[in-house]
């Protein structure tokens, strides 16, 4: 582990950075990404954002103004990467190359000449608004946007347990340098693609529940999604569902990735670990949110994780 | 308008009160209230707050370990009541008789002996914080929780447009304080009961569109609700379900209420207004909500409001 300031120092002797995100991009990784790219450009450097597939429209304002530069990549820098296995497509070329990592997961393994891990930062965007602060950019409208982003989006506005009362002042600062916090939350928290609306109201039809109503479980098959029209990006955040509910302690959403292919939200209320939860199905994550991945069909795969969740829940 | 330091020099020197709350009580005005009530029990005052009709379940926190007092009442205080009208049950007894007026309503028409109303505050309870820290009090866990009540409910989560800096920065202190800032959050925005996921379902089922999908409508019938289980609570924020559809403008929550008989409300993306839209048919309200009652059946009435939006679109 490095310390913020050895990482400033670092970034500041070096040149031609190219920012590495997550797959299944969500507003931290890309608000971290865009952040880092537009502070590191300010110092008059060069740097590009790689992304899986395509910005989400919603995302577009994260770009805007920017172009990607052409260079040959001197410094590598992942940011809120936990796990080089959430490198997806950049990790052939890059997983051996990393000289920067930052990140906020506890349970972060990546291999990375320096590396900056704040566990008790709710979102990366905070962590990379102190290198910016270290690095003396003047925070502009735009970067404090891509900042804000990461920030709301990793604490379901400023809701999760994972906020800080450092999360609070530091949104409060991007405010007076500008950001357009309120329409960013409308974006984000606000709006609904038809799709969506489509897709929720599935999800709502596979309710079920076990232990007592302690535990809530929902799932998402291809087909659903078809019929729904829905994308990746209109299933983001349904895995919050079935914890809302009044009682329950964990939600569990399960997504069809493929044949007999299964993946796994766990959330709960903050009593049971979800992390230790994924973790007996060869996952992880955070206390109240985790993932795993299951082989089988629907029904093994509700067994599976039902049987880790109750395990939890009794100990 | 007096200062908040004149109303702190005012506080100081009385004794015995009375704190008045709206009537449909919210976070707001039920937080600034037991705070305020928490705040001069601190100074060994006496004081009490009036509410109209049984503190709610999810508030109950909010009057942890208070007794009431028994006194004769000298100092009225009103808490985040715009106008006479507003306080419902306590008008006859209190309304020539309000010594300090404490609200953030930019058209407050109380009349009160000193009055302090800043319409920049997101929610009365700033003012309130302000206040007690003009008071020179100690915020202990139990305080910050009411007065986080308030800045949480009256800015959806820090949501809205009404947030400012020093919204977040305030929050952040009262984190300090101890207040348990995320399980409030989780019961104010988290917590939906199985009644109301039942609810959702079924209006989504009836989710229709008009005028190239910038109408969304949906409706409850009497029947819908008892198979969800739903009571009147469970129906709350229905309304706000339709506009948040991607390129709705205006979004139609048609109510059953009686036998051809229903409650509409229409909710607005800003574009169009909602009380023209509702006075066509009798209504009123404000310009991105309103509401009107309509007699015929279903359809009559979903024809009836659609026309009345479809001529307020081409406007």
């Amino acid at each position: 582990m490095n310390s913020l300031n050895e990482i400033t120092e670092f970034i500041k002797g070096r040149d031609n950075f190219v920012i590495l995100t997550h797959i299944y991009p969500d507003g931290d990784t890309l608000g971290s990404a865009y952040a880092l790219c537009r502070a590191l450009r300010t110092l008059k450097k060069n740097a590009n954002v790689l992304i899986h597939g395509d910005l989400a429209d919603k995302y577009s304002y994260l770009e805007k103004d920017m172009k990607e530069q052409v260079f040959d990549c001197e410094t590598v820098v992942t940011v809120d990467i936990a796990s080089p296995s959430l490198m997806g497509d950049f990790r052939e070329e890059y997983e051996d190359k990393i000289d920067v990592c930052i990140d906020h997961h506890a349970a972060n393994d990546m291999n990375a000449r320096m590396k900056y891990v704040d566990a008790d930062a709710a979102s990366n965007c905070e962590n990379i608004y102190r290198l910016i602060e270290l690095l003396d950019i003047e925070i502009d409208p735009a970067l404090a946007d891509c900042i804000y982003t990461g920030i709301c989006t990793d604490t379901g506005c400023f809701k999760f347990t994972n906020v800080t009362p450092d999360t609070m002042r530091i949104a409060a600062k991007l405010m007076e340098c500008g950001c357009r916090s309120a329409e960013i939350n409308r974006v984000m928290f606000d709006t609904k693609s038809l799709a969506r609306i489509n897709i929720e109201r599935e999800v709502l039809n596979t309710l079920r529940f076990y232990a007592d109503n302690k535990i809530a479980v929902v799932y998402t098959t291809r087909d659903m999604e078809k019929r729904a029209g829905a994308v990746d990006q209109d299933l983001e955040g349904i895995a919050a569902i079935p914890r809302q509910i009044e009682g329950v302690c964990t939600g569990v959403t399960l997504k069809e990735k493929g044949d007999n292919y299964y993946r796994i939200s766990v959330r709960t209320n903050g009593d049971h670990d979800a992390s230790m939860i994924c973790g007996k199905l060869g996952g992880g994550g955070h206390f109240a949110a985790a993932g795993c991945s299951v082989n089988g069909t629907l029904e093994e795969a509700i067994k599976a994780i039902v049987r880790a969740c109750v395990e939890e829940l009794g100990r």
